[in-house]
């Protein structure tokens, strides 16, 4: 090889980018994916067990932890039943006889602190063309959030048992529900699939609720149908599934500079990039810029944090906001800052969604693969729509903003194709 | 009295017109509405017999109605059971037999050809300040159309027999759906409430399905839920519904040059101004411009018909336009030609809605009170969204579009203003 870096050198290298960027490119957007289920962790996450707990955000030490996701992954141990209290359930993790690990390596995706473990209900999600199946945890808003009370464990004990197996079956007698195809009608009605999912979550119960009608126990049915009306973010966790299963897909082309994982644990941000496999590349999580709930504010603000921001990397979220000018409102922003910042997006990115499109912008296709050259080349870090999570007591959900990764993960990412192309 | 005319002569005149648009804009704008029922024709709107069939448009004699409204009408005299096929229906309606009414006589607004008749299932709306109701017909997609197959008698008859008492139960127990609040919502979901209302008819099936599991007999809510699912528009029955409450309260303010009804037939465009009261004023039927079905043109198409431009008048559907811009596309046109049309509409209304926001345009109102002197005075006809129906067999819909009322009757309803304040 006769180049001395990715951003320089021969042509070869930068075509040979190019070509692997326009492969991942046609694999995030050229590609169905099928929600086929819904199941309990350990009986359908590959390498899930008792003992292990699963976190959102790249790999973290236990005494690294933001607060919050600490205490949220004490509350999955007490449900598992492995700990009464949180005291037990944090000695348990201190002496590793409770493994905590990112969702990410298990081709999980996690919701705020992401904390899974072997009995709760997830989510299964399938890429059409490649076959393999994503995982995320059924929407509920507060053990996600740190809060450990006892209708928390009550609501997952619930989702578990009737919702769930109510929602398989309906599945299987349904045929599965095609989430790219569904994503896109919920884009053209206020939806960018991160922090507004109403759209999509309404549409899936007036999809599914006749199914549910006739598959469910006629006892369950009502509160089966108000699982959707009480949880707008219900969709949240296909939406995430889907990108998961899309990126996983995406991930290991050899030269690719595309992210294909943008992931955080409140204390690192950290993104993976398709020619560099598994590896994750840091930076510090960064604060939110947002609106917050009555009587909370930036000091009782977890920094970004959730592996949510897959969507992102699929090019919706932030990359779809021109589209959900309510969301970016109640994010703090006008109507055009939020299209500002979805043209902002498009700068960084390898092409255009095929699937994905953007009314105002006369139905162009919404930014979709981040390439970790242009965003160290122009200085402009991705968007990028999220939760915000409370640091301490009562814990809950503080509000809702915009947020952008620091650029160390891209030039290190930067550097790491440097290294191997040297 | 020392003016000559509403547009010119004194200020006196010009400030008591204004103070009256004011009360009408407010009645307008500052009302909520209720979905409180759903009931049998007969035996819900004062006036309704057996022996009388309503129609869409202002008044018009049988033998001047456009095709398809008369192919309707047969329809619902054989869905009475007053005839067994469409010549002897025609030979009641001709002998005066079986009597034809506007239904905006009757409290009551009909989609298309408007056709409805006593054995037909009505939605019920109250408007919450003044107290008075509204009716519509619950949404099928045939029979307006001129369609006359067993399929369409069945339907009309399960809606009335099955889904009608569900839905009614339904509202009973959960005490009425606010429709301007509900309105407002699916706004934000790029529905504008004339051409599309999937938003609207989602959220509405998702936070009413569970008091449906609840009240319908188990067999038949899955049926009902269906209904929800198969009929993208069945919230249009509502949205008309909801603007007929509005606009009958503010019809009746003296001096008010607001316009308080517009309704087609096929034939003639009328509206009624709120200081001129019950009185209409016509002008001929515009051929709309859309996009086709498959083998469908303009040759097969009826011009400009139906009640469902009530809602233009309120401040939905065109008014609207900018918030729908998937609707928009469908009619034929860009992204920013909905924003402008929004924008046209502007110029000749009395003020913005409180309650319908557009987040385009940062949530600024939209346009409310078409106020027939801005007509006159600019030259500028008000949008309409609309469906176009086919003119011949096999009947149908045959696309969608948009189209703008002639000018005849807005410069008709200004020169009585002239008359009776000279």
């Amino acid at each position: 090889m006769t180049v001395s870096g990715p951003t320089g050198g021969a042509t070869s290298l930068g075509d040979r980018i190019d070509q692997a960027n326009e492969e991942v490119l046609d694999r995030l957007t050229g590609t169905e994916t099928t929600w086929i289920g819904v199941g309990v962790a350990r009986d359908v996450i590959p390498g899930m067990e008792p003992g292990l707990i699963l976190h959102a955000g790249p790999p973290i030490a236990w005494d690294r932890m933001a607060p919050v996701q600490r205490q949220s992954i004490l509350g999955a141990v007490i449900f598992e039943g492995l700990a009464p209290d949180t005291s037990t359930a944090r000695g348990l993790i201190e002496r590793g006889e409770v493994r905590v690990a990112p969702c990410h390596e298990f081709a999980t995706v996690g919701a705020m602190t992401g904390a899974t473990s072997a009995s709760m209900a997830v989510h299964i999600v399938e890429n059409d063309r490649f076959g393999n199946r994503a995982f995320c945890k059924v929407v509920e808003r507060e053990l996600q959030f740190g809060v450990l009370e006892p209708r928390v464990y009550e609501f997952l004990a619930w989702i578990r048992d009737v919702l769930s197996p109510a929602l398989d079956d309906t599945l299987k007698r349904a045929g599965g529900v095609k989430l790219v195809a569904h994503t896109a009608r919920a884009l053209h009605m206020g939806d960018e699939c991160h922090n507004r999912n109403v759209a999509a979550t309404a549409l899936l119960v007036r999809d599914l609720g006749p199914t549910i009608a006739m598959v469910a126990p006629p006892a369950h049915v009502g509160e089966v149908l108000d699982y959707f009306r009480k949880i707008d973010q219900a969709y949240l966790g296909l939406a995430m599934a889907s990108a998961k299963a899309l990126t996983d897909a995406a991930n290991g082309v050899e030269w690719s500079t595309i992210v294909t994982a943008l992931a955080r644990n409140g204390v690192e941000v950290g993104i993976r990039v398709s020619g560099l496999g598994m590896q994750w590349f840091t930076g510090p999580a960064q604060e939110i810029d947002g609106a917050f709930m009555p009587g909370f504010g930036r000091s009782d603000a977890t920094p970004d944090i959730g592996d949510s921001a897959i969507v992102e990397t699929v090019g919706l979220g932030a990359m779809a906001m021109a589209n959900a000018l309510t969301a970016g409102a109640i994010a703090g922003g006008s109507a055009q800052q939020s299209i500002a910042r979805t043209r902002d997006n498009m700068q960084i990115v390898a092409g255009r969604s095929k699937s994905f499109t953007i009314p105002v912008m006369d139905f162009e296709g919404t930014p979709v693969g981040i390439d970790v050259r242009k965003v160290v080349a122009t200085g402009i870090l991705p968007y990028v729509l999220t939760g915000i999570a409370g640091n301490r007591p009562p814990w809950g959900r503080v509000g809702a903003g915009v947020v952008r990764p620091p650029i160390e993960p891209f030039v290190a990412a930067l550097r790491e194709f440097g290294r191997r192309s040297a």
